[in-house]
This record gives C-alpha cells, structure tokens and sequence, in this order.
C-alpha cells in the first residue's frame, strides 16, 4: 500500500513506468524462477551449518546424517535387581534340587543398571530366589537358593541394546524432538550439527503506516504485516529482524534495502509491490539487482515481486558472517491476507530448502462445498473456509474473500485451492481442504450457522474449556434455516417474527423445514431498538421518525430477523420502506450498523441493545423478541452436542448471559417446540 | 534407577520398606487422584496470567478471550486505487452521455488505503475513467469522465470490514499462530493477556549417573532423560530447570526437591521411583508432603510416583512470585521410555490444563497389526509401531519393546494404546494407531523390512531429499520374504544362499512366494568374513577355527542369510555346529554381533567388513555374497517406489555405496530375476 506523493521523492525519470512490469504468471513459473535463480547463486540448499548443545537443539533440523558415537548402553547391566550368576552353575536346579550359590564367590547382588561382573552371563531377579543365611541387606546373605535354570543372558542388559557405535542415530534433515535429543545423548553426542538458521528482514514500507501501538488518525494504517511476517519465519526455523516503518521514499527504502541486503539472507519488503503510484519496490530491486517476477497469478496477494539482489559489502565494523554474494528479496503485497499467504506459498518452502528438512505439509480432508463460489479464471485461488461434519459429510463454508479480512484467515479451518482456469465452484461440489487444524478438531467441530448473537461468541468460549468447538457464520435467520434444509449444521440460531401470529420462529420452521424433526430450544430474549449517537441529536424515538427526510438510516440483510422485525412494524404503522434514506444499504451485523453510526455516516439504526453499548451509542428501546436454536433432532440427540446443551444449564454461563446489556435469560435451554407438532401442547409450553 | 549403596546414607530405620507402597493402580485412578489433590490445592487452572507484547507472543496461550479496542480498519478507505465520488452524481452516465467530474471539487484522486473524504461514498479504479485536460499525474488532471454509473459504497473498504470494536477477536486458550498476532494488533491490543509459564524443575537422581557429555565407564550411565523432560516442558509451553546431578543419598535428594519446591510449580524426579535398595523418591515425598500414587499400571513406565508437597519458604534474598501452598511432584521413572511416556501421560496435559490450553491430540490411524503381540493383562500398554500403506492395507508393525530401548520411541511412527484387561493382540487385528507424524507423512512411506543393510540407511537418506520416507525393520531375508507374502512391506532385502545351487535368492523366491509376480534388483555386493578382536588374538582364519575350545563365538538368528551362509558353509566343510561355542546365542544385526566382539565377551563372529571397521575391529573375509531387494511388480511399478529405483541410478548414491568398506555396487540396479519367470533368461543376465 501506498499513500501521498512527495514530489521530492518521485521515481527518478529514467525509471520505467512500474505497471510495465506488472504482469501475472502462474505460481508455478514465479517458483521455478525463483528456483533457477537461487541454483544459479549456489543458495539451492542449506545455507550453513553450526554445531549446537544437545540440551539446546530442540526444534533445529540436522544438518547430516548422525551415527552413535558410543553403544548404548555401553556395558552389559543388570535389567533387574538381582543376583549375577554364570547360566551353566543353575543348568541342573530344580524344585526337588535347589542349587545354593555362596555371595562374593558364585554369585553377586546387583540393582538395576549396574555392571555384570565378568564372570556372569545371566541375572536372577531378587523375587526368584530365597536367601540362606540372610544377612541385614540383599548383599550380605551367605548365599541364594536356586530352584529353577536360568536361561543365558536373561535379565541382562546387553551392549548395544539400544544403539550399537557407529549405527545411524538420526538421519539429515530431522526436525529434533525431545526424545531425538536423548537418542542423540545417548549415543555419545554432545554437539549436533545443524543448519543455521535463516536471517531474514522485514522491512515495512508505507508513508501512512504507524506502529500498530501507536493511535491511528483516518487514512493511517497500523502497521502488523511484519509481525505476522516475524512470527512466520520464527515458526519455520528461520530468526527475522523488524525495521523500523520507511516511508514511502526512494531514497529512504532503496538504503535500507541496501542495508538489510549487507547482512541478511532474505529480504520481505512490504508493501510496495503493486503497480501504485509510489509503490518502488520492482524500481529499487531493478536498481540492487535484478527482478525475476512483478505479479503471481494468485488470489489473494497477486502483486508480488521476487528479485534477486547484489550483496552490498557490509559497512565497516559490521561483523558478518560468509554468505552468498546474491540476495533474494520477496516484494509482499500490502492487504494483511496476501501478506500472510504470500510467507505461506513462498518464504515457508524456502526456509524448509535453506534448513534442509521437508516443506510442510498440511493434512486434507474431503469435503462439500456449501455454496456457489466465483473465481478469476486466470488466477490459483486460495479460499478460506471453516470445515465441520454434519451427519455423514464434512461441510466445507466459504468465508469472507476480501484480501483485507485478516479475521478470514484468523478463523479458517483451511484452504481449498481454485486452480488456475477454473471459472469457480458448485455448492455441492467435492473439495480437498488444505487444513489449518487436525481432523480431530474437525470432528469435535459444532456447526452454527444463521443469525449472529453475541450469546454465541460466550457459548463457544464455554464449550472451548471442556473441549468442544462451536464455529458460526453469519448467514442471517432464514438463511440459517435453508442451511439446515441442505444438512449444512448442526444447528442455526434464528429470531424470525411471523407477522400473522406475532410468534417466532415456529412457522418458518414449518415452511423451511417441512417433514424434518426439529427441536426449538430458546436461548435468550433481547431488546430491539434504535441505535444513535449519544445525547440522539436527531430526537429519533421510533419508526416514524425513519421517513424523515434529515434522518440517515442503514438497514440489515434480506433474510435477517431484523429486517424482518423492521418490515413487520413498518408495515404495520404503515410506513413506507421507500421513503426511508438509507433503507437499500444492507450491512450484515448489529456491530456493523452500529459501526455506522459510531462514524457519523447515518443518523440511526435498527439494531440490539449490547451493540449500542459496546460502541458508546445512545439506544432507544422498541421491541423484545426471542431468539432460539434450532437443532435437528439428529443432532439434538447426539453425543456431540451434549456439551452444548449442558452449557445452557450452567449458572456461570447464564450470569455471563444475563450480564450483557439488552439480554434476559428467561428462555435460555426452554423447549420451545418440537416439529412435526407430534405433541402439539409443547409448543405453548414454552415462553 | 540406583546403584550401589552407601551406608552413611541409608534410609533411616523408621522409613517404611518402599516395597510397601509400590502397587499399581489404573492411569485413569492415577489421573484422578492427581485431579482431586490439584483441585483442593487450587491448581486446577491457569497458574497465572501476563501481559505480553503482541510481537513477542507466538505460541503463547491467551487466558481470557480478547475483544477489538479498535475497528478494523477504522476508517472508510479506499480498496483501489482510484478517484472518490458522490455515488448520485454518476448515476446517469452511460456511454452516449458521460459525465465529467471536476478534480478537487466534485473527486478527488485517492491511492489505495486513503481516506475517503467526507463527502463521497465510492471510488472509481483509475482503469475505468477518462482524464480531462490531463495534468503531470493523476492528481493532475483537470476533471475526469466517467461512462457508468458506479453504485454507493463501490471500491471502499468500509469502517470495520475486518473487525468491529467491541467484537471478540480470539477466545480464551487460543494457542497464539502468526496470523492471531496480526489480528491482536489490528485489533489495537499492544499487550496480550496469556497465561504464565509453568516453571518446572527436574531433578535427575543416582550414583550410577554421569553428565552424558562425560565418558561413562561401565555400570555408569549417561543422564539424558533430564535433556528429554525439560524440552518436553518447552514444547508443552512451560520453562524447565535442568538440575545437576543428585548422588543416591537421602538428605541430598531431600533438599534438593526442597529447594525446587520453594520456587517451581512442578517437580520432575528422575529416578527413584521403583522399588530398588536406594529408591527414594516415595520414602522423600512422604517426608516433604503426600504420596498419592505409588505406581500406576502402564507399560512402559509403571514405577511412577505421584505426590504432592508443601511448599516450603523461599530462601532468604530468593525473588519469587506469589505462589500455591502445595506443589505437584511426579516420581519419574528411570528407563528412558518410560520417562519420555510418563511426560506425554502426566505432563503434557497438567501443562495444557495450567495454561488453559486443549491437551494435545495426536491424529490417529486404523491399521492392521502385522504380528502377534503378548501383553501384561493388569497394564494398559503403550505399544510402539511403524505404520505405512501398502496396497490397499495400513500395515502397523511393533517395534521392540524394551523400556531402555529409547531409538524405538525416536523411529515409531506412532502408539497403540493395549488396554489392562486385554492379554495381548493377534496378527491380523485391526488397531488404532495414535501417529507421530501427519497421515500424509505415512502415505509417503516405503516400508522395507527383512535383512537390515547400511546401504538401506543411505537409501533413506537420500530418499528423504525427495521428499519421500523410507522405512526399515530388521526381520532377516526369511522374515522379509514372510511379510512380502502377507503383504506387509513394499519391498524386502534379502541375502539367501541356496545350498543346492549356490546361487542368491531367486529358490527362495520361488519356494515362499509362490505365484506372486516380483521383481529382483540388485542392491550391493558385500564380504562376509570373521570378525575378531584388532590382532587376531584367538588366530581365527576359518570356519574350521569356530570348534576350536578356545574360541567363543556369537551367532546370528534363523532365518537370516549371514546364519544361512554359515550353515551352508559348516555343512560343505563338514563341521558340527554343537560343537561351536556359542553357536546357540544369536544376535539380530552385524552391528550387534560385532559390539559383543568389541566387548571381549566372544573371540569372533561371522558378519560383513563394515560392521567390524565400524567398531574398529579385525576382519578374516571369507565370503562373497549379493544383497538384492524383492520387490513384488504392484510395487515396483507404483508412483511410491519410482523415487526409490532412481536413486539407485544417482552417481552420488553409488559413490557413497561404493565407499563403504566390504562393498561394491556391481550389482546396483541390475534386474536379477522376475518372477514368475515368465523370460527365465532374465535370471542369468543378472549378476
């Protein structure tokens, strides 16, 4: 990203036009560039390799192959606390005729581990012999009584049992474990040798970054690309060193860009890479070196540029180590999801490469997509999406696409990869997911989807600390009841109004999901009202006041209980939804209009209490209505959602409920009714 | 473990016979004892909580749930670059009738993340409009034309696209990944709330014990399970504390898990957990405190203790933090699979459970078991396995099972859990393998068993740079041909003389594999000789030297071709193998007859050169044999073996071979036979 020009700092007039560079190709071909260049500077493999102490190596790859430098164990030893005996003495022992072995002559006590004197070839444990003339300790019978043979080498320990010298301990390339560094130690291993670990600098770039610290004015973007880029190359071996923000100069950027090349192994210069007016990237590393690639055909994070730059020599009284004499640098788009995928899809290979053990490789799952998904032809797709089994089929939802919504990312189970010439995706269609989380988790997964309470963000921190994991997406109320038509949840939280008989929910239930056995379970009651700016400058106090021409709305989606809930009193105070400015921009939250208000670009809007309030705003009370769940029998009776339902009935859980502005708990874990209406008499059973 | 005993550090007389305690009870009876005694002392949670700085959080646990203090972004921002506008004033544009939009008055040219100013609500890419009297740059220009109407809010990136203020951003126990930094900081939280470390002390115990970088004379033994414990804790998200060594003396151990008690949340001692003369553990914490468990029914690993102290006063100038009046103590045992087992058992979840974290979850596998396995019915047993798809199966084959064998725990792709109650498993058995390593590491796998080769050890080696896994259980060329013929392996090494014609392999082929179509390649030629002491004291040059009574040998197992040769040999020769000394105790590899020459404990042994250089002993070659690889044709032409076959063309493969001493790669890569022999003179041009 990139910001005001400073004529001062404009491209030098030699430079060519950056959007002459841009142009995508195929991640295959930017990596095999990418590829060929590092052969070609000998920077294809491991980039050194140091010793480090065992007790230290935890997480370091090895470097080479590691053979046991002293047998393990090294001694023939006692497996027993017992007595050494030479096998042939006991050869003819019976229970008829016991053999007597004299201590200190034909016999000897050792504990457990100890050394097998030389003369004795098998151990007896100390529970198979009686002692004769005991003394005060094991040590000090005048002798033991035998009644059985024993076999040679039995009870014994013997040399090399575990590693012989010599033999192959750990192959190269080994991510060590705790139980690699005992193997290691045992063998006689003090040092191991393994690949040095990557330097890599993460330069921000961008005249309205500020530290994420620091406070934001509008137009300013808190800087986080380089510690999710840190974090990345700490996660896979590699050290990084943070610079400080540059702002958008060519001078500023290009020197330390300079700098960082002196010293570094990889540069990830952020962002910059676009074909924005000061986006320099492709100039500076077209002025160090030379580019490989301006543009990857892939979404998100498109506009990358990979180099390859000449290794300035480091300043004076600047200690580096031997390193190469070329430098590849990485152009990272500046939206925070092509950042983070482009550390995935480049710089995690490569560091695997540099410390010589095995990219890695996340587990897949099979799975139905749940919606219809369209994608530029000529780009390879990463999208994000959560993953959950519901009956017999794991259910693959897409998440928000947008290269800016980090939370995307944050909240994705996995990946499904759209390749390249593939116009999109069916709902329905079979995917492989490229997954985040173990399959385990998966399996435990609860599906909610529907309207969005914030009930649901508490019930999911509840469920986490006894080990079930509840995801929900936001489709709104009907839409979360078409979701289980299709079999795409375990449950949907719904708050639809019937506006024939003033009740909720039950009659969609009948009309959305006809014939499928349905529990209604209510979970809370909550105030609908009027979001506005504190002290309501515009004096809005209810419905009517929506049509006047000075007040600015902003309504929720189709399908939403809230837009539901508007239409039915708007209809019913006769109103007309036309006159009402604003009533065509949909947002898709309570937070969100809320939001809009907060920013003083609408006057008003309909939303719950507890939204008003985190945001500061003025409320105005209008209506109560309840919202339940909806769980297919199927589901309700399964061992999966027990947790959930037992949650419902927890005192903690319901004071944290009842804590939250707007909410009454009077329908929490109340059957509401059960469908088809086999006994019609619960449904008036309820609230 | 402990050694020999020191009388002035005795146990004191009034100390029960440790015996008495020992008495194993269920995991899940352990578990739940340990369970009540942590929930009584109020350590049944987080330990602690702190603020962390965002950037310096990865892998931490957050200990409560985090909610935005920011919007993200928290502006209405441009997505593109582009020029702002009022939505309304395009809305008649078309391509007849353009509209021109004056620049500072009614647009205004914005990069990518601007602000959008107050009066507009869109933004036009800069692709998609005309400049008018065009200027220097794209703020420039004196107006621009537009030909479409563009709809409100087209191309901006509205006020919390990401996050909303107020909303939850990550629940409490998330284990902190990269992209969760990125949303803490987008969030505008600085410093994340996680819980503290749990700071762990082990303790390793016993006389016998040397540091394991010192040289370790016989009955003394390297200590390396403290380096295995305390990065175990590091990787479970606790801080260990390596204690030195404590000889086998009461008073000394005593105040040493004193001290540790002063100041740590958890106290690992290593060992003394058994029942020996100088096993002390229980005997200590009954002093400091409470025996909970003394003994807990698994295998390996069942002499643990469990108790807990009290904690004593901090030494006087100690700095520590506010701590609980009791403090945990695990007596670990001393083998080394049993105290890395008893950490993945005990450890593993009180420090998920102390930093408010899942326990970890290992993904599992079903699999069918290749052999019989007897188990202890009172135990529940932690069997180790290699685990790899063959055909259609997954083969899950036991490793060996001796609690000092710490390389079988290092080479297991995994555990299967043989419940107390159950005498042992068939072969044949379908079992649920908890992996190790990812399903998809398990796929790659090429299983080889039969006779062990270092060359094998090379193969994997280089597969591995591949990407490819190979791995090798030593059963001997019959047992190799066995589990061809269950379908158990990709492919078998084998070495197996025919008497009859003295030819390798291909009767034996013939004979145990009836009907299945394979392929035989070549591997290596080897010398098979005497292996004796540097010197040749006992003059060995012969096989006729074997039934000399000065001279003790060691033999390999049935089934393996070094003991075929030898038979086949003694036969011609005419020599009567009763007459051997030593003749009936067998060894399974080269590696370990050559260890027991090394040791003094045998004159000599019948192996390959390099087993006897490795150990730097002497070597009467005697024989020349050829190692091929059976592979069935299913296999030889499947996708998972190519990388095998071609490794066996790369020069730097043969090279290495090649430099083995004993070795040459004349055969490498020839087919010897296919079987049935549908061209039988295949066979002949092999060789």
């Amino acid at each position: 990203m990139s910001n005001r020009s400073d004529p001062a700092n404009a491209v030098p007039a030699s430079s060519p036009e950056p959007s002459a560079y841009l142009h995508d190709i195929p991640l295959d071909e930017a990596w095999s560039r990418l590829t060929r260049a590092l052969q070609q500077a000998g920077l294809w493999g491991r980039l050194g390799v140091e010793g480090v102490d065992v007790a230290a190596a935890l997480g370091r790859v090895t470097a080479e192959p590691v053979w046991a430098r002293r047998s393990s164990p090294h001694y023939h030893g006692a497996a027993m606390d017992g007595y050494a005996v030479t096998a042939t003495d006991t050869a003819e022992a019976s229970e008829r005729r016991p053999i007597d072995l004299r201590l200190g002559e034909e016999t000897a006590y050792l504990d457990t581990g100890d050394a097998l004197p030389d003369w004795a070839d098998a151990v007896i444990p100390v529970e198979e012999v009686e002692p004769i003339q005991p003394g005060a300790d094991r040590r000090s019978h005048a002798a033991i009584r035998v009644r059985r043979p024993t076999p040679p080498w039995s009870h014994v320990r013997p040399i090399g049992e575990d590693l012989v010298a010599t033999e192959l301990v750990l192959p190269a390339g080994q991510i060590l474990r705790p139980v690699d560094l005992g193997a290691l130690a045992a063998a006689g291993v003090t040092q191991v040798r393994v690949a040095r670990r990557p330097s890599v600098a993460v330069i921000p770039t961008g005249s309205e970054l500020v530290p994420a610290s620091a406070p934001a004015a509008p137009g300013q973007i808190p800087e986080f690309n380089s510690i999710v880029l840190a974090a990345q190359v700490s996660d896979w071996g590699g050290t990084a060193e943070r610079f400080e923000i540059v702002r958008d100069d060519f001078a500023l950027i290009r020197s330390a860009v300079a700098g960082a090349a002196a010293k570094h192994d990889l540069i990830l210069l952020n962002a910059g890479s676009s074909a924005g007016s000061e986006d320099f990237s492709a100039q500076i590393i077209a002025a160090l070196g030379e580019v490989l690639v301006h543009g990857v055909a892939v979404r998100p994070g498109h506009p990358v540029v990979i180099g390859m730059l000449r290794r300035p020599e480091a300043p004076a009284g600047v200690e580096v180590e031997q390193r190469s004499e070329r430098v590849p640098i990485l152009g990272v788009p500046g939206f925070p999801v092509s950042a983070a995928l482009t550390g995935e899809i480049f710089v995690e290979p490569l560091l695997a490469r540099w410390t010589g053990r095995l990219p890695a490789e996340p587990p897949t799952l099979q799975g139905v997509l749940t919606r219809k998904v369209h994608s530029s032809a000529g780009d390879l797709e990463f999208l994000r999406v959560t993953v959950g089994r519901v009956s017999d089929r794991v259910v693959v939802a897409p998440l928000a696409r947008g290269a800016g919504v980090l939370t995307s990312l944050v909240r994705a189970d996995g990946l499904v990869h759209i390749p390249a010439g593939v116009q999109g995706l069916e709902a329905g269609e079979r995917v492989t997911v490229h997954l985040y989380r173990t399959p385990t988790e998966v399996e435990r997964t609860i599906v909610a989807l529907g309207s969005h309470d914030l009930t649901l963000d508490l019930l999911a921190q509840f469920l986490a600390e006894s080990g079930s994991r509840l995801t929900s997406a936001n489709l709104g109320s009907l839409g979360g009841l078409i979701a289980l038509s299709r079999g795409e949840a375990h449950l949907a939280g719904s708050h639809l109004l019937d506006p024939e008989t003033g009740e909720f929910n039950v009659s969609y239930v009948d009309r959305y999901l006809p014939g499928l056995e349905v529990i209604l379970i209510g979970l809370v009651g909550r105030e609908q009202g009027l979001i506005h700016p504190p002290g309501n400058p515009k004096g809005v106090r209810g419905l009517a006041d929506l049509v006047r021409p000075d007040v600015r709305f902003i309504n929720r989606q189709r399908g939403s209980g809230t837009r539901l809930l508007l239409d039915y009193h708007l209809q019913a105070e006769g109103l007309d939804p036309a006159s009402i400015h604003g009533y065509e921009r949909e947002e898709y939250t309570h937070l969100t209009v809320a939001a809009a208000v907060a920013s003083g670009r609408v006057d008003c809007a309909l939303g719950i209490r507890a939204a008003a309030e985190a945001l500061g705003l003025g409320f105005q009370p209008l209506f109560r209505e309840r919202y339940d769940l909806v769980i297919p029998r199927e589901h309700y009776e399964s061992a999966r959602l027990a947790p959930l339902l037992s949650v419902l009935e927890t005192p903690a859980f319901r004071q944290a409920v009842a804590a939250l502005p707007g909410y009454d708990i009077g329908p929490m874990g109340t059957v509401v009714a059960t469908r088809p209406a086999a006994h019609p008499r619960v449904e008036s059973g309820g609230k």
